[in-house]
């Protein structure tokens, strides 16, 4: 724009009379409505919101000052803008908020973007061995999809404004999503994957890769199907993904909602408590037994004794000897429920063993998993060891909720479990289609994986140029251009410097901080021949190449490299 | 969940009985209010508003409620998940809400996910050619961010609900994003793309390819460079992006802001309506002339001389002979704006040449896209012929706004243009990073290529599954397991039916519906002698493989098919 600054501030003078001028309608009106008259004074956020209340009421009126609030924020706007193009020489009054973006998410640079591309790919590369098939969902949902989906954590969810229209929210997971679609579509099987961002306000904590905007990697197998063997193959995924990302030593822990609701029958919880403490137990990856008692005791009234009698047996974890130990239980014995669990997880260590997994899975009697809609087996896969930059200690066999000498944990990087009556909430009819899945947790795996290269110093290509075309003088930027087009033309990963006439040293410089390997240097001595100079970066190498002969020369190069 | 349907219908009272007292509580504590008394009986959100409103001056009494609210929604959820519990055989009392997904939006399955990572993974590999590095950006946006970026348009931007915190918007495009990860980050340079989804909140056109989610593929070129050198390759962009999808012939139309600026100085338009009646100009490729000079005379005020003379203007189209031309015009000859502008026109239409491009750019004077931050060249690419499946009818030569006898077009599909100050109104001291780049509507391609799939009947494989593992008879399915096991660890993509004794032909039949190339069959008889079966699924050959052998086989077979 080259308006000059006398143009653009007497622009903005009309258009701050504007501004003025609507404002002072709008309140004069604002002093005169049925309902909203006593607190006109208190501006911004309560007099829309007390404006909305009285406009339910009188449709007409409404739109009217709501097209005059539309005009305001536009005519607000456009003496913002104005005012910025003033630039560099204006007061800095252009921005006034501070620059960053909203708690608890963050930007992904190219070096960011380049591990996790790496990372998602390894990971579809997984899903797809196992026949997944992609889909993808609105990041938004009606709000009512969400409702009732997420027991305590409900409260996390991101509602959108209401501007008119349907009340909608920000996906909580991939899952529900899921189910929605299953229901909607009428689908009663699939095996797909969905990678995409989820929303949840929680406490973020950055450190620890736990973001209030955040990838999830959901594989799911929907259908019915024999016992166990679709469970199976999802612990088998997660082993599949964690052996491949190469981050360290890891253990899948395996529970059953089932066992659960019976040991809680067995221990004397009340049927309407099984969510709530199942929610307690849920703590003890964070919390120590303790704590966790307190509050089944103290915040969730559960009886002293059963909170004890659960206590013995979120200790426990082990293997298909400890599914034996249990199912000799006399407690457990007595409930069908927990007897039902305890055989289910039988089949399930039986099928890991088969794929390989003996010392990769543990039964573990303390993992709940905070979510409602699980039914069945619940999984819960954890980084151990060195890699694990942060954490609580780890629970290892016969210590649950104890303090143990144990190497520290990240905390889980992938989760998952079935769930048979989600799609069933959605349906009219109520129809169930049974479903299991899992979710990789990639924002810890990014953590983990961004703190070794920070620690390692190592510093990956962010972008895939193969050839850069310099200049050796002055004066050749349509011989470049031209040259450029070749290549591109040929399908050859090429730039240059945008500039006329860059100096060749500095154009060199750029190619060995960005790792290009090859360098087609233009000068009119070879350009008069029909010939460029082809340089290898590395070895500093230069040849003479005909011009036609350039893209496929250069093909040649990278081959061998 | 195997809870008895009495056992569930229990606790749906116990939990209605909850629901019903926590409401009567917070009720009769609304009624007692101090300033929210009068309007206790209005339920739902207006109450909530109001509430929130008393609670700004009271914030004990306001936690307390809003606990009690949370509290209440968590108990109905609770209650509506019991209820789902009761699955087909309970009334249909699960689900009161139409199921859909946002208006405006859809879910993609697995054969539209199939082609959408198809296009999307062509238009990366271009932006690859020229050296984009990825970055990615929030969702949301803190909406001063957005505030004064969009003119007219501003009133689509989604807003999130106020629920305490930061005051969000969902991001309207890639690049008011990127300008904001520039400035915060001190970025002065940068080669970047961006595919990820934006929102607005507009009247949709689905069978357009017109939606409130869409995807948009974004690349960028920031930094202090030399002029149109990189304007140019963005131009080159567009074309390889659409040569290289093969969707049917296209123009790249191009315009200038300041040859546009200087044109309504020329005619008369007073500085201070240049954007509202360039956003009128922006029309014309909708609407005939006729309507949108109605629009600038009578809703936008201006003079009618005025009118005409832009309308003279606008129905210019062509290429360096018409920038000859204007360059010698009276008018504009007088305005420096328009003469800057005509000379940008000239060397962008000079560098577009030596890219080979003469044949797909053209020189519009009716061009002038909706938003306001372009401040230099702009371009737009439109589909022409048969492959534009709906739209208005092209404007060609001479002929903009006017009907003619040419092919329709299914609008644009691809836009950018230069914006020089955008990143300098985020910076606290206004300092700029000029910028050009360009965004390629990938959604119209989409609904141009979905229509084509369609039409053609052809059915996209939409997983990647190499080999199916069988069992030939019962009691088979651990062997099943094993020999997936072993192939999955070699990296072969295998899957089986999720059945204990699933029927032969079942399985068969899968395979060719599925388009899986090889079946591993296993059979007692082979399996005694260490050998499995190999069948080619379209040849329906079967060759006995050993085990051990047999991911080096299947590995063979799928090299030389």
């Amino acid at each position: 724009m080259s308006d000059t600054r006398e143009q653009i501030l007497d622009q903005i003078k009309v258009q701050g009379d504007l501004v003025r001028q609507l404002k002072a309608a709008k309140e004069s009106k604002e002093k005169t409505a049925p309902s909203g008259g006593g607190r006109a004074s208190s501006a911004g956020v309560p007099a829309l919101e007390q404006q909305k209340q009285h406009q339910k009421q009188q449709p007409e009126q409404q739109q009217q000052e709501q097209e005059q609030l539309h005009q305001i924020d536009e005519e607000v706007a456009r003496l913002l803008a104005l005012k910025a193009k003033l630039g560099g020489d204006a007061p800095p009054t252009n921005q006034k908020f501070t620059l960053k973006t909203p708690k608890g998410t963050r930007d992904y640079g190219p070096q960011q973007m380049t591990l996790r591309q790496g990372v998602l790919d390894k990971i579809v590369q997984v899903f797809k061995r196992h026949g997944g098939e992609a889909i993808d969902t609105p990041v938004f949902e009606l709000k009512e999809v969400l409702t009732g989906k997420y027991g305590e954590d409900s409260k996390l969810i991101y509602d959108l404004k209401d501007q008119g229209g349907e009340i909608l929210s920000m996906r909580y997971d991939l899952t529900v999503p899921l189910a929605r679609y299953l229901a909607m579509n009428k689908i009663s099987s699939i095996k797909r994957y969905h990678i995409a961002k989820v929303y949840r306000r929680d406490n973020p904590a950055m450190t620890k890769g736990r973001y209030r905007e955040f990838y999830q990697c959901d594989f799911d197998i929907a259908g019915i199907y024999d016992p166990m063997l679709a469970d199976a193959e999802c612990v088998k995924i997660v082993a599949e993904i964690l052996d491949t990302l190469d981050i360290g030593d890891y253990v899948i822990k395996l529970n059953h909602r089932q066992l659960l609701d019976g040991m809680f029958q067995a221990c004397g919880v009340p049927a309407d408590s099984f969510r709530t403490i199942c929610s307690a137990v849920d703590k003890l990856d964070k919390s120590p037994w303790a704590d966790v008692r307190k509050e089944m005791v103290e915040e969730k009234g559960l009886d002293e004794a059963a909170a004890d009698r659960i206590g013995e047996y979120v200790r426990l974890s082990g293997g298909a000897e400890l599914v034996e130990q249990l199912l000799a239980d006399a407690q457990l014995k007595a409930v069908p429920n927990a007897v039902k669990g305890l055989e289910g997880m039988q089949l399930l260590l039986k099928y890991c063993s088969l794929f390989g997994l003996d010392k990769r899975v543990r039964f573990d009697l303390s993992l709940a998993r905070g979510l409602d809609y699980y039914t069945g087996v619940i999984y819960e896969g954890v980084l151990l060891g060195e890699s694990a930059a942060v954490g609580s200690p780890v629970k290892t066999s016969q210590q649950n909720g104890e303090q143990a000498n144990e190497p520290a944990t990240v905390g889980s990087v992938a989760g998952g479990g079935r769930y048979d009556n989600l799609v069933g909430m959605f349906d009219p009819r109520g129809k169930a289609v049974p479903c299991v899945g899992v979710s990789i947790g990639v924002e810890r795996i990014f953590s983990v994986l961004e703190a070794r290269a920070t620690a390692s110093g190592l510093k990956l290509r962010t972008s895939d140029v193969e050839t850069y075309v310099a200049s050796a003088h002055k004066g050749l930027h349509e011989q470049r251009l031209k040259v450029l087009n070749q290549l591109w033309d040929a399908g050859i990963k090429a730039e240059h410097s945008y500039k006329l006439n860059p100096k060749l040293l500095v154009q060199l410089q750029h190619c060995e901080e960005h790792q290009i390997p090859l360098v087609v240097v233009l000068g009119d001595a070879e350009l008069a021949q029909g010939l460029v100079k082809l340089r290898e970066v590395t070895t500093r190498q230069e040849t003479n190449v005909k011009l036609e002969e350039l893209p496929a020369e250069i093909r040649r190069r990278l081959q061998t490299a």
